[in-house]
């Protein structure tokens, strides 16, 4: 509903209706305005309101749209959130949602609040679900999943496997695909919904459905879940235990929020910031998450400082030498950057046979020294032409071209390197890179202007 | 089947045996041991291959193979490979795909060859749908849409809704939801599958449908489109043109490629590279890529050169100044990047009601003293226990400190002015943003020195 949208966005005003209608407890007003719209608009609208009034829009609509709320809330607003709901209201509400979601929001809890939330779940099922959810690791397929969906044991009738959709149509939203198992719970494919639609009341599950079907086991890693959902275009996968039995399905839209996420921690690590912040956090927590690589910079400036100490007496001599620091500090952090970030990329997008270390080395050299040529004849014919000095440009440009290949190089492995030992590669586009490019570009700079001039 | 992707993310070996049997016309070879092997790993093999094998596999498997392996290839190849057809040819391949993949594969084409290709598309409704699509922006939602999916008018039955999925059951893959219409086509709502297969025959579609229907319109960009579908957890969107007439439908797994290709686009203009390129494109393409702002970036260090020129006598005088030039630059940098990734973030993730330029401003401020705080008071240590100067380590505490605010105050600002503009905000982390920070903060490093000195 575009219009509604529009609506939503436009309306600072409402949000001060809003803030009266709660003073005054006038619940019909709320009642009457967000008849129609949809929760992910209550929620961003809800994310810029106090608790007591978030709280307030919540118990006055019904349970399944507050549940809704409270899912598509931001992670922020809601722990807040959460203090001021009691344990069998939350429950209420945790019934409402899909298993996966339900046990985001019981982890946002203190642990013993926790316990007590589950034990007021009426739903004997869906306690038992989100317990076991609760087991998997966040970050893994397990930890993903959600338990609903249509399961059609193989020698079901067509018929048999509706009745089992509309058993279940208050808990799956959307089906996807049928997934069908054996007697004994093992995966053994599944039915589009299409073909569903299609078949006979009495065809038999066997003679109609689809043994091909790509499954992920609970422990897969979430980023691993997301590239093979993207690359076999999936809209839902499977979750299997070791067992082959099928435990689960994760759907799309939770993929999509991890690669988006993954994406903004990448960019997070190349900035230097070390925690998941966004600018509307606290001044504090954005500080803290900016201070420590600051910090680090400052001492690998100290360290640079260090080593242009051991020119000092070349840099009394010939001041002009200290003219040219920036220039080659610069041009080694910007190669590093760029090298390391296709190195990252590349690695993302891990292909069947990706490049080995030895190609990949043996281009990165040919790309640093087809720059290095190009940068080392522009340097010194700025330098010669600005600074009219011929002996200086040759120091520049013989500099910068070591640069650049050192560059390159620790540009090109420290992220290979990282990614080996599990560390996420991205790191190596970040400040520590750039500080020990600095360092070492100072280093070859200043050696060279020494041996040269 | 794990089982079958791990086959080939292992077979450096089959790549061999492939190339054999390709020059021994070894067409049962490829038969036999690409049965049952989902094209998206096909692809990822062909990736690797010169274009006439991958040629001879397409032509000995089916079309209906061949033209999901032909929708997989990465772009590159796939422009060589598409040489290698005739125009009939593809247009068998072509008539497999949905209109949307179509319409990309033809757009890759030189012109002359399109118009030749789409002549010999037998299929009157195919061609006329992708004359149609090739008439959007690819940037769009009308570029990204495809014609496939399942409209039903709102006065059939479900029975005729029925008949209307088995007469497209070829062509549109995934149903998720069905379309309503009025007698004008204008978009009335929609009924999900569920629904569907849960109603009588004789139910109406008056009397199942859902009237809230998220759409979007032909001209939306593809960046909004994303946010749209992911704000509302959608796994399809229909696409109205201006008069409110159903002209398509926007699949998730076309938005998780746009969203995929967004974050890498802003990784790269962070690290300073100007075009798409991925490590394994040529020398040449990666250095054309590299070099412009490699360029700037040696401008940037020639006006730093010159800045410093100015001070030239204080660095005769005292050496041990140029000591701190890394320091102060770098730190200056760092704290750019980081304040600019946090507004390029927060402009990504635009909220109903993002922050005003006013409190993003005051909140970067207080950021910005309590950094610039910590940082003037441990640099002003460090200098004084490591070099014993204490008039040193308070030039360089003081320059710190306003190195820091500035550059917060720029990096701050910097993605916002871009935005206003239209420009791709991520653009101010990059290399443009680092070389301005350099130059303030080598000026302001040693105007400082010069003042307190």
């Amino acid at each position: 509903m575009a219009e509604e949208r529009m609506t939503f966005e436009l309306s600072k005003e409402y949000l001060e209706s809003l803030q009266e209608a709660f003073e005054a407890g006038n619940a019909a007003f709320i009642r009457e305005t967000m008849d129609g719209v949809n929760p992910a608009d209550i929620s961003a609208l809800l994310d810029e309101v106090d608790s007591d009034t978030a709280k307030f829009v919540i118990d006055t609509l019904n349970d399944t749209i507050g549940a809704e709320i409270i899912e598509d809330l931001e992670e922020d607003t809601r722990s807040k959130f959460l203090e001021k709901f009691e344990a069998p209201e939350l429950a209420d509400y945790i019934t409402e949602m899909e298993s996966d979601d339900a046990v985001d929001v019981i982890n946002e809890l203190p642990v013993r609040k926790r316990e007590e939330v589950i034990s007021h779940i009426k739903d004997p099922e869906a306690a038992s679900h989100i317990m076991e959810l609760m087991r998997y690791d966040e970050d893994c397929a397990g930890g993903l999943m959600a338990k609903e969906m249509i399961v059609a044991n193989i020698n079901w009738t067509v018929v048999q496997t509706i009745e089992e959709i509309r058993r279940q149509r208050e808990n799956v939203d959307k089906i996807y695909s049928v997934y069908v198992v054996d007697d004994q719970n093992k995966l053994r494919g599944k039915v589009s919904v299409k073909k569903i639609i299609l078949a006979s009341d009495r065809t038999f599950v066997k003679d109609i459905f689809d043994e091909e079907v790509i499954s992920v086991e609970t422990y897969m890693d979430e980023e691993e879940v997301a590239d093979i959902m993207q690359k076999y275009d999936l809209d839902a996968v499977p979750v299997v235990n070791l067992q082959g039995k099928l435990v689960g399905r994760i759907t799309i839209d939770d993929v999509v929020d991890v690669i988006t996420e993954q994406a903004e921690e990448d960019m997070q690590l190349m900035a230097g910031i070390s925690s998941d912040v966004e600018e509307d956090d606290s001044v504090w927590a954005i500080s803290k998450a900016r201070l420590p690589w600051l910090l680090i910079g400052l001492l690998g400036g100290m360290l640079g400082a260090w080593a242009i100490g051991f020119f000092e007496n070349d840099l009394k001599e010939n001041a002009a030498l200290a003219l040219f620091i920036p220039l080659v500090m610069a041009t080694g952090g910007n190669v590093g950057i760029q090298s390391s970030t296709l190195v990252v990329q590349s690695l993302a997008n891990k292909s069947a046979f990706s490049e080995t270390f030895g190609k990949r080395l043996s281009k990165m050299f040919l790309v640093a020294i087809l720059s290095s040529l190009v940068l080392g004849l522009f340097s010194f014919l700025l330098v010669y032409v600005i600074n009219g000095d011929q002996q200086m440009g040759l120091v520049v440009a013989v500099a910068l071209q070591g640069v650049v290949l050192l560059a390159s190089f620790m540009g090109t492995t420290t992220p290979i390197v990282l990614d080996k030992f599990g560390i996420n590669p991205a790191l190596a586009s970040g400040p520590f890179i750039t500080t020990t490019n600095d360092i070492l570009g100072i280093i070859v700079y200043l050696a060279v202007a020494n041996l040269l001039l």
